[in-house]
């Protein structure tokens, strides 16, 4: 279902993400050395790069390319790595290995790790910011307003409290799908779309692209809990069942394992869907979705 | 030399801030309610909107009005109030009151404090990506490229790094310098450039607001070091002499108190003579370094 050429494309799309981290962290390390340390020992522990990728693909298949591109999925990637990096602070998830490295607090103290998230944060609307001055338009403007809502408190942030906290919904699958449409899901969906937006896309390639990080955002978020149930803690980089053992709330454990996989083969029925639009332009985010659904890790 | 109207004219603006806030948070509260609630609570909590009172004055002595003022002035209140957030918890600095209520982890607990301090942080970012979406163009790009660097890792962040960490500089002297013109300084100088460029100015304004700014930001923060070694714990809403206490570096433990006070001196008639170029347009700014290097509080 997957092609061949999938981990190639893949790769070559990470390599150029990698490359605009590491030269917009070389332009900017300065004093305080360790507060750039920090921000980089997070940024360079081994990410996928998921969500920059994503950026790159839904630009290229817009009608138009546009240079800053690289700097709006350079921010990306920084917003997520902050994301990851207070979520695992003692107050909140208390983990002290993210991807089999130590967490920042671990290595540099829960002060500097707060204000490496800070710092990588703000770095983030640093890079937009000037991104966007360089040439004032609707199209980059719009891409940075898009990036900015979808990480604040109807986004990643209030989908990462109503996760911590609870909330009074219906039923145990209103809250999960509302936790997850926002923790993980807003910035997904938000990768795509700015990138469309920056390429100059029209209101039917927008509505295609959401309709696919929706979807994308379902399967990976489905895929992850199947796997939390059955993964070896090697291949998952944490401790296998740790979500059950917390008392999480899963798609498994609020459905059944076999209704998890039902719903996941729904969501990359309507995946595949919103990509009929985009024709042969759509094979990588097609490549994509499969893989999501089938990874082992 | 402070003039009688100083305190109704910064009444003024001030209640022009505070209506902003409000129609902001009133605009954004939702799901999930606490992250919003313990927004407000903190972005509620009293403070002089010091920051954005300075940038629509130096808004209002730029060449053009420019309606987008007032979230900008939003917007960087905000971030001054996430930086107390996180700089209070209990791995920071570790403060229970605040203006004499209890800090945001005393209420919401360590989790919630650090998320509001977030949601404060990325809400500033969501208002001013908005305000440059509605009509973008250099002046609101600009003004927000300003506001985003001063608060980073050059500016506010690498600031308060400084000051945790301490840094290997040739003298006391130099370390306080570089400290309070990032933690404190930055936010200050970025309200007044950031009005100034979003009203229009030109280089030379910017220049003199620039260095109005920097002389500004010294004599609040000498003016806070002598009340800190003589302000009674009422008025100043923390304990007296705890940065004594704490071994904090200080102009006062630094220089000594009388030298501090000359430095004052001589900053506060550095920020009137770069008024000079302003006019009668200046008075507001010339009674606010009056006030600053004056007040008892």
């Amino acid at each position: 279902m997957v092609s061949e050429s999938f981990g190639r494309e893949y790769a070559l799309r990470q390599e150029r993400v990698e490359e605009t981290l590491r030269r917009i962290m070389a332009e900017r390390r300065g004093e305080p050395t360790l507060l750039y340390e920090a921000m980089a020992y997070s940024l360079f522990a081994g990410g996928k790069r998921f969500r920059p990728v994503l950026m790159l693909a839904a630009h290229e298949m817009g009608p138009q390319r546009d240079g800053r591109i690289m700097d709006f999925a350079g921010a990306m990637e920084m917003i997520h790595t902050y994301s990851l990096i207070h979520d695992d602070l003692p107050a909140m998830d208390d983990d002290d290995f993210r991807r089999g490295k130590p967490t920042s607090h671990r290595v540099y103290g829960e002060a500097m790790a707060i204000l490496a998230g800070d710092g990588l944060f703000n770095l983030a609307f640093e890079i937009m910011a000037d991104a966007v001055a360089e040439t004032p338009d609707d199209r980059s403007a719009k891409a940075m307003a898009i990036v900015s809502r979808a990480a604040g408190g109807e986004g990643m942030i209030g989908g990462q409290v109503a996760d911590m906290e609870g909330m009074t919904l219906p039923t145990e699958g209103e809250l999960l799908d509302f936790v997850h449409r926002r923790k993980t899901g807003a910035l997904i969906r938000a990768s795509l779309e700015a990138g469309m937006t920056l390429s100059g896309g029209g209101e039917g390639d927008l509505r295609s692209i959401r309709e696919y990080g929706e979807a994308l955002g379902m399967v990976f978020q489905i895929r992850d809990d199947i796997l939390d149930t059955q993964g070896s803690a090697e291949s998952m980089g944490k401790p296998v069942g740790s979500d059950v053992k917390n008392d999480k709330k899963t798609f498994v454990t609020v459905y059944g394992k076999e209704r998890a996989q039902e719903l996941l083969t729904q969501w990359l029925k309507r995946a595949l869907a919103s990509l009929v639009p985009f024709g042969e332009g759509g094979n990588f985010l097609r490549d994509m979705v499969g893989d999501a659904a089938a990874r082992n890790h």
